[in-house]
């Protein structure tokens, strides 16, 4: 198996973007293009969830690939439903990794913002198991049940889950890509309109349109992708032995692990899947930073803050950076890779990161997706 | 890279169905897991073209693993248009051949029958370039482009034309897992109802429900995966210097015979992405097994029947056996195993077939995979 190695990344701005989903998508890969100095792929990897309803595009692969005149190079999309972005790294992994390519042009997108907000709730409710779809369950009703599971089993405060929100809005304000640029406070998050109680709307992530972009390739760079795990979850809740936790995170985490021949300690930072507040705490525990119940104490301690001794989100994270959802893996590698190489300006975190991880959660963590990379001597 | 071998195959009934997508995903991976005679799997890899329109359903590769009781193996969707089940094989192959997993199940699904085929055109038209389709071109339109280009340029009459489907229909009739189990004439072709012109209704392959599934493992079987090959075009057909070729097929099946270290004489039968009658012609050209202009004459000549020098589309192709858009490239696969396998019933091709090459198009041919597989002793 031949080591695989970041050569370029690159990013679009999120938020809410005029340009169509292959604009942008477009935009973000010629930044990781130029970025990796290459100009020739041996293929194209895109992640995006659901561009068929967001945006009415099917076979979005080829047009990405028609866009950037790299036609006729291979072009395959990846969907794991939120953790596409991930996935279709992990895909363009395996294929470097087997020699088959040597290097590939991964690009990972969503556009959110042509329909409404109740259009997308539903678009995004099209992840969630049959029954309780029938039932009138959506995204963040889900996320509220596991919310409420959490808060009482651990006896967490909404004041404290609420500094998730603070922290990761005070982190963007150093992102120039990121969706939001607006310090918030507790009493903000707390008052702010409820979405699935005990979820208020700064509990959760922001409908977005953006794109990030990687080059990978078997030669030698400064960041070595270590390790990677993927794990499944049954897609209903109601299926599940335990929703304060989230299985195919310990599942992909022990794997990703396993394969890099290390431990949570060894860990750098992270970018998490905080899509609705509760999950950064959460993630932070299932893959094995801190013990059950107990992830929210480090960030009440200012631990997971850019200064922290261990930082979470960065990048400002979903919440804050902003989620267009196919997108959002990727987005959390680029970041990776920008804290490892030194280059994350503002929000450069201090003390040389050597190991990064990130973590995806596509559905209601029904399939997640692990990775972590190492920053390594030239 | 590690050689990869097919352990095992299975096919859902194609046709008209009543179950759910998933169920039908089911009963093709059942029969595959079965034929393998394995329980254990590294991964589940799932091609569909658009599950997200034709049955409002998103995250389709946890719903098959849960469904399948395989939770929490990881899962990943993989999506080219219409030739989604090859390009998931494809990844399977990548995945195996790193050596990340061992054996992985692909499975590759859909299920038209619950839209109206006037909305079934509309979700097939979304993977035309933006400016082709709001002149309102859709497959069949453009299609018909391509019919009537080759039939000028290479003096082919539609009674010739209409042989590919006479065979088809004919080889079908001895495929149990077939759409249509119906003998036609060349009359009949003829006298169809013009989709769109010069092509009538039975030069189109059906909307169709089915699945279709592969085991690929390292461990040394009786068939091989002896090469591959994937190449992408410009989504527009104005954007194409020729349409009476499809540039993604060539560049795919090149590619395809340098990995297999073969030459298009080597091969025995294949299976020919026959969406459109004239696409088989095209495609056996583009492959190499005929001069440009030619492909039609082996078929007039009867060397392309299940009898002849060189059968194509035993299994009764797109035209006969069906067209779940995301099954097809997989379900080429199949059907190349049974094949080489000499487990093809009555459809059995005589002479021994040693290798069998497939060729899936996705979309207007805007990304092409084309697989060789080999018989091998054990």
């Amino acid at each position: 198996m031949k080591d695989v190695y970041i050569k370029g990344v690159g990013m679009s701005r999120f938020g809410k973007r005029e340009e169509s989903l292959v604009e942008i998508m477009a935009e973000a890969a010629t930044r990781a293009i130029e970025d990796s100095g290459r100009k020739h792929f041996d293929a194209v990897y895109v992640g995006a969830m659901n561009p068929e309803d967001f945006v009415g595009e099917s076979n979005i692969s080829s047009a990405v690939v028609d866009y950037l005149g790299l036609v006729p190079v291979p072009t395959t999309r990846v969907e794991t439903a939120s953790s596409s972005g991930a996935a279709a790294f992990d895909e363009a992994i395996y294929a470097v990794a087997s020699g088959y390519f040597d290097s590939i042009l991964v690009i990972a997108g969503e556009k959110m913002s042509m329909v409404s907000t109740s259009v997308a709730t539903k678009i995004l409710s099209e992840v969630i198991d049959h029954e309780e779809r029938r039932y009138g369950l959506t995204m963040p009703a889900l996320a509220a049940l596991v919310t409420r599971a959490y808060m009482n089993r651990y006896k967490l405060k909404h004041k404290d889950l609420a500094l998730v929100s603070v922290k990761n809005h005070l982190n963007a304000l150093k992102n120039p890509y990121a969706h939001f640029h607006k310090e918030i406070t507790v009493e903000d998050v707390l008052n702010s309109k409820v979405v699935a109680d005990p979820l208020r709307l700064y509990d959760c992530s922001p409908l977005s349109d953006g794109a990030a972009s990687i080059v990978l390739t078997s030669e030698k760079t400064k960041i070595k992708v270590r390790g990677l795990g993927h794990g499944s979850d049954y897609v209903a809740l109601s299926s599940r032995k335990s929703i304060t936790s989230l299985k195919s995170t310990t599942v992909a985490a022990e794997k990703a692990f396993k394969v890099a021949g290390l431990m949570p300690q060894h860990i750098s930072f992270a970018e998490i899947h905080d899509a609705f507040t509760p999950f950064e705490i959460i993630g932070s525990e299932d893959i094995g930073f801190f013990p059950p119940g107990k992830g929210w104490i480090p960030l009440v301690e200012g631990r997971t803050g850019i200064d922290g001794d261990f930082p979470i989100n960065p990048s400002g994270g979903l919440k804050a950076r902003g989620h267009p959802v196919g997108a959002s893996g990727l987005a959390q590698l680029v970041e990776a890779v920008w804290q490892l190489r030194g280059e994350a300006g503002e929000r450069q975190i201090k003390r040389e990161p050597r190991y990064a991880l990130t973590q995806s959660v596509g559905g209601l963590a029904s399939n997640n997706v692990v990775i972590i990379l190492e920053r390594v001597s030239l």
